[in-house]
């Protein structure tokens, strides 16, 4: 961390500011030069809080060198972590297709579509219980009936199961859940990440609305920062001025956080976009770029899906994306981090 | 609600769609254009999903016409809402600064900023007691003890106390806090929203970093929906490119809630622009537009707050800042909703 | 167009508006419902100015059903349009990289990163004469010595160039360019876009920093209107609230206007990352989606590049994105439009 | 300037970047940390290219301390720039409105709209010859027509006049023109910039839509560092995710800039804010925090406007709005620079 000071510092302000910074353990190197006093802060800064130095009445300006993030950070951790669910794999050269309804409505419903993915060669079912929706009249999601139902389409499939959760009070009902979603709204419920960094099961984090990546890996570093590592992360639109499509897609992020963390990193265009002739060209182009996996809406009749319905993909759809997928990843990229 | 229909649409999902709204009450006004075909729905639309209208095949878009929102539209609630809190009122009128510093550190410490901004002329104290940290390494707030010491400076005071809450889970603990603050990144936490709907505590809303003023009143309508009304809105910066100021300040949303909602509008400048030396002019801004009130972070030692330090004023800054408010007042906008 | 009056329109302001829309030949279709009355615009609605109409007291609000532009319009011209630039075609299955230098510097450099990209397959030579910087005090470009050098280059490897015009007063010095480049920054000079549209030089039209699709489907449609239909659009990115790449690339924009419109777009993904190490997988995801083309900076000595290096590629990496790019190229998304 | 070196960088880059920077006059003061080099480069460092060094390999990252504007730098010149318009001051004290037509349409409209609104309290007429319109097929301006009308206007009321340029070639029509507006879409024609840098007229700058407030005060280096340090600049929104509004206005940009700039900042709520019933309070609210003026749409017909007839005000609206302004402007914020 580099502190630049303002021109002539009060000394005793400044001699506050090095007290306290050596009582967190963090060296000093001062640089003086004509007009201007740089302190270079040296040790772990991680602890610092960028924001309380910039404060100070003396302090022109503060730049991290370091990332505020550690357990994340590929720079102590080189090798890509590979999150293993119940043998189905992400990370690490293991790609998957998570594919299901964006709500669960019925048993033959989930099943009849987790069979469907299966057989067109999805390595996990998604299915929403808990919905987050904007109005309060719009369908909230079965709940935990329908959770219920989408551990009877694992039994019947085989396929581990991915859901969302919306409040740390459900935690009981995703006991047998294999990952548990962790929605873009909720990528800074921090005390939700506390408690999911206390448990062992795999976490499929995505990204805010208006959130840095800097940030998504922030939240990762809360749930990691518990002692849970196995985190996925879900790139699925950011907001933009851009209304055409319901978000705009960052794949950019996929090769960047490449470089910055070792984690997975899954793609969702179905909410990136909300338009459904949109899905397969980003899937295609997610794949290019490296990405370790999609997450791809997919309804057995898209007519009357409870919610989401624009986005969705019929079984024949999916089949089609999934072998235009499987020709690219061949010729993938593979960064170099 | 207004449905275009692409041409020559299916009869048969035609037929489907028009009996799927039947059965919930909404009128279909049919107009036959040379190739264009346009439904009117008439009635009780808040409860139509236009995600799910927008996804039939048959269906070229569709527009809202009337608001989603029911309980916090202006049109069915002409007159302002005056939220009152112990006695000190907010909205129809009714002015009010609510103060305090960012978080709880100290029993001396909020209870001298809470003599000091009462002094100064604040009608309300804040003060974090459970702080949503980007870095879960950073400070997160004194907790259940902060609550306590909130309750001290409430009791030396007599000011009405307003403090965050982050989860459900701690409702408990904020039985005797007086207004419930929903953070930023909570603004779509639904669960938390519809738990406060039960309640009868006063809320203060504050605006997502990415929320439209549309999206802010969806989350007022959940709490409302349950049965509270006593809501307050909370203008507090969007994110946008601008990295100048910490989010930019969006105060033509003032004026413009004003017309859509009869509940009250406050604006925090402190967190909005992250600068301590843009709170005075920004409040002052936000009063000569209307703003029904003021949330201002007041620490008495900024050097050694424990965070957001950046955009703490001083209480001799504080005190400053109220008499130019109050200059103003006379003077500010009153709508003509 | 559709129009939504409000309850009780006056009906001499009404009526006013009815004559004012058949004086430019669009039919009105009534349709009344309860309590709304909508007037469904038919006929040519492009040349009816929708702002005008939402400003009118009677009118709650105005929705378009047909899209603005006609000329760039997939609609009214299925067809893919390709653009011939002296034999080397751009769309409708042809893909096309065009590679060089962010800025002409000299001769021997021009020349030799244009062997080179030839090389290693592009179709086109790029170079900046004229260079749109933020800072009054940063390098100009060699202006009319810069088109004199790239024309030698053309001249030495039968190349077609593109270059970027800053202010029709440079049209003239332009007349042997192939491809006139119109840059981000003047997405929106219209009189430059008036002026292009009477030439008959291939145009290469990128998208503004805070440019909609229909907005730059605009600017395409005031060069076609002028006669000209040889207009290449290009993504280059957006500006957002990320800024850990210089901007946000938005490859939703190649598949969805694929669908909007039927001329050529290619990407560039040196601009929009401001990045070098995310070019390839960006080049990579843009052809998987189904872009017609690249738009790729190389230069021959990224230490002394004159501006914009950080974003450039050696011409090994050239080379080995050029590969990357063709091994994805067969197995490309082709929109079903 | 600080350059934070990579770990054990190359010792040949470095001397060549060391070089290169004492060519340019650059002091280079270097401080050796553990693991880090960093560069403190001292001298005028508004001529160094920030990107150019970021792309070196040996480099880590690179931070600006002091800002790349010079002319329109307050540190350098801490005295408030007043613009002096035949008599008219703006900036340092002066307030102004400058008010009239979107766009000249008759001879009587403009002059019915000018003696209205210097009744009213207006000391400068606006209206646009020149129309910068997104479609081809809109209404593009009386262009030279236009102009005359104006001075006319100006012939008849003594009001200086303030019209919108969108072309350098478009120059000798604005001789007698008082105030040179450039659009938000020409902030960065820098050929344009360029030019009217060699003349002694009075320029209005307007922030781009997408424009920090850096790139508007390089903008408005531009126009200086040519000799002409008569401008204007002029906050008038900027585009967000937020669609209620036409773009969000920036109020917080006018007391930022008073401490960046010497500069006179006047903001333009009715393009900002696209209805004109925001257009009082937020030009209220602007005065309020600092602004030197206001730029204002009035029309003497809304109805029949040829243009942005959605944010125009009446006459009489003008007359209130100049009262409300004139009730806060003796209680405005003055910065403490």
């Amino acid at each position: 961390m580099i502190v630049v000071l303002k021109d002539n510092p009060n000394q005793k302000q400044l001699d506050n500011l090095v007290q306290w910074l050596k009582s967190m353990n963090i060296d000093i190197h001062f640089s003086q030069g004509k007009n201007t006093t740089i302190l270079g802060l040296i040790g772990d800064t991680s602890i610092v809080d960028i924001d309380l130095i910039s404060a100070l009445d003396i302090v022109e300006s503060v730049k991290r060198i370091t990332e505020p993030y550690k357990n994340a950070n590929r720079k102590f951790h080189p090798q890509d972590t590979v999150v293993d669910v119940n043998g189905v794999k992400v990370g690490g050269g293991n790609f998957q297709i998570i594919a299901g309804p964006c709500s669960v409505e019925s048993l033959d419903q989930i099943c009849s579509v987790a069979e469907s993915v299966k057989a067109s060669g999805a390595g996990m079912l998604r299915g929403g219980a808990f919905k987050p929706r904007t109005s309060p009249y719009a369908f909230q999601g079965m709940r935990d009936k329908g959770i219920d139902l989408l551990l009877e389409a694992k039994k019947a499939t085989g396929l581990p199961i991915v859901s969302e959760i919306m409040d740390l009070s459900q935690m009981p009902l995703f006991e047998e859940v294999d990952v548990i979603q962790v929605g873009a709204r909720n990528m800074q419920n921090f005390e939700l990440l506390k408690e999911l960094g206390k448990t062992t099961k795999p976490i499929l984090l995505k990204r805010g609305l208006s959130s840095t990546l800097q940030e998504l890996l922030m939240s990762a570093e809360y749930i990691m920062a518990g002692g849970n590592g196995r985190v996925i992360l879900c790139e699925r639109g950011i907001r933009t001025f851009e209304t055409t499509t319901r978000n705009t897609l960052d794949l950019s992020a996929v090769p960047l956080l490449k470089t910055m963390t070792h984690l997975p990193i899954v793609v969702d265009p179905s909410h990136a976009t909300g338009l459904s002739k949109l899905v397969k060209p980003m899937a295609m182009a997610a794949v290019a770029c490296g990405a370790d996996g999609l997450l791809i809406e997919v309804h057995n009749d898209p007519i009357h899906a409870l919610c989401d319905g624009q986005q969705s993909l019929t079984p024949e759809a999916f089949t089609d994306l999934v072998k235009s997928v499987q020709n690219i990843l061949p010729f993938a990229f593979h960064g170099a981090h």
